[in-house]
């Protein structure tokens, strides 16, 4: 029996990279795709309480079942899991998404946060990033790759609750040097809130900010890898505990 | 000169847990509050990049400066900590939720991300939530032992960019056994989304769920601080890396 795959990402259902996505996972197995019917980028692992989420059939992959969802990338996962697939997917896709998910910004993304749920509904899990935010941006350069992480998913490679990571370098085929399994860089984000005014003399802001890395020396890192032309590869894992300073915080009890 | 602390949440500005919070803080500090104009329970670590943000001023805590936010718990602390304050605070506190964010509930928790961010940020940075959804809860029974953490966070005990989330049973004062520190507890939900129809004859859901705990058993974990009657501490921090699987999957290479 062919795997049944579940996809879907953070830009939405009808962007490039979901679609090109959904091609090649069409290629392993079965597809579904439920994902969100408008951008939801930095949505994090938001899920929807305080309003109603809708679903939409939608005719754009090549899939045996596809749907838009109003909610967040996170809401996808758990309405594909628990009220549209008959059985539990053998993989989970997310992405593939326009821009980075390296480093730090696997917390703020809408495409992990989405896989970290796969990997939390018992699946195997894979967010998939390529750096480069253009709606023009060409995925195909990476396409090799993406088939062989899947086919290696596929092959029961992957520890339980955990998922992938996978972050793309903007490079042709040629030039990707191949993969490697990093973990997270110790990176941040500081923010600068532009001001506005509206037409009503009122203040208003965006969020912008520079992406700072605080370890630009480690070897060992997904920054690393991708600044030297490798596609990156981080397990992630839901549990944030900082099992390290157990111990030590034993003085607040 | 007097700590300064910055006071955020998911509930909203007006939520009552701030309230007892912000008011719990000022003992130790100058307080300065930045929280959403409304509930963002369940926001994760969203972020606003596709719309703008606005701040309003609010007059509603004992405050050195107060504001509202149109924006998530983490953009009201990007907002305090890059645009609103002078220098970095002193603390960053989060809650009182109304609601456990304990275990798992950590990555869905608008609360325990502003928490995060606030470490990200560089400050210590504390998450407070009491297991009782209520409005009317008695957030006073936790006073004592929520003033004792605040303390010890004060007098530089806490590790850097490790953040703590910190969950307070439904109990009296009286019944509360003490403070452990513990790890996050492996657990899931299981969701159930209830299917209605609107008054147009189009179904629309809820997201519901219930909470299964997978290691009833475990005495090193907040669930089980929680159901003996202590307050749990779990040191918290944002690197998601699945360190110990790093060499197995090198098999992807």
């Amino acid at each position: 029996m062919r795997p049944l795959i579940l996809v879907t990402n953070d830009d939405g259902v009808y962007a490039p990279g979901i679609k090109f996505l959904s091609g090649i996972a069409s290629q392993f197995g079965d597809i579904v795709v439920v994902a969100p019917d408008k951008a939801q980028s930095g949505m994090g692992h938001a899920i929807t309480i305080n309003s109603t989420i809708r679903i939409q059939k939608t005719n754009y992959h090549n899939a045996l079942m596809e749907y838009s969802c109003t909610g967040t990338p996170v809401d996808c996962v758990k309405m594909a899991v628990n009220h549209i697939l008959q059985k539990k997917p053998d993989l989970v896709l997310s992405g593939i998404n326009h821009g980075s998910n390296s480093s730090i910004n696997v917390i703020y993304s809408g495409t992990m946060s989405a896989a970290v749920e796969g990997a939390l509904e018992g699946a195997p899990s894979i967010g998939f990033s390529l750096c480069d935010y253009s709606i023009d941006a060409d995925f195909s350069q990476a396409g090799k790759y993406i088939s062989q992480i899947i086919s290696k998913a596929l092959e029961n490679k992957m520890p339980k609750g955990v998922c992938l990571n996978v972050n793309i370098p903007k490079l042709n085929e040629k030039e990707i040097k191949g993969v490697k399994v990093v973990r997270q860089s110790k990176a941040n984000w500081v923010e600068r809130f532009e001001e506005r005014q509206d037409p009503y003399g009122r203040n208003y802001y965006w969020l912008t900010g520079e992406f700072v890395n605080f370890e630009p020396e480690a070897t060992d890192t997904d920054e690393w890898a991708l600044a030297n032309g490798f596609v990156s590869v981080v397990p992630v894992q839901a549990d944030m505990t900082a099992h390290k300073y157990i111990n030590d915080l034993k003085t607040f009890e």
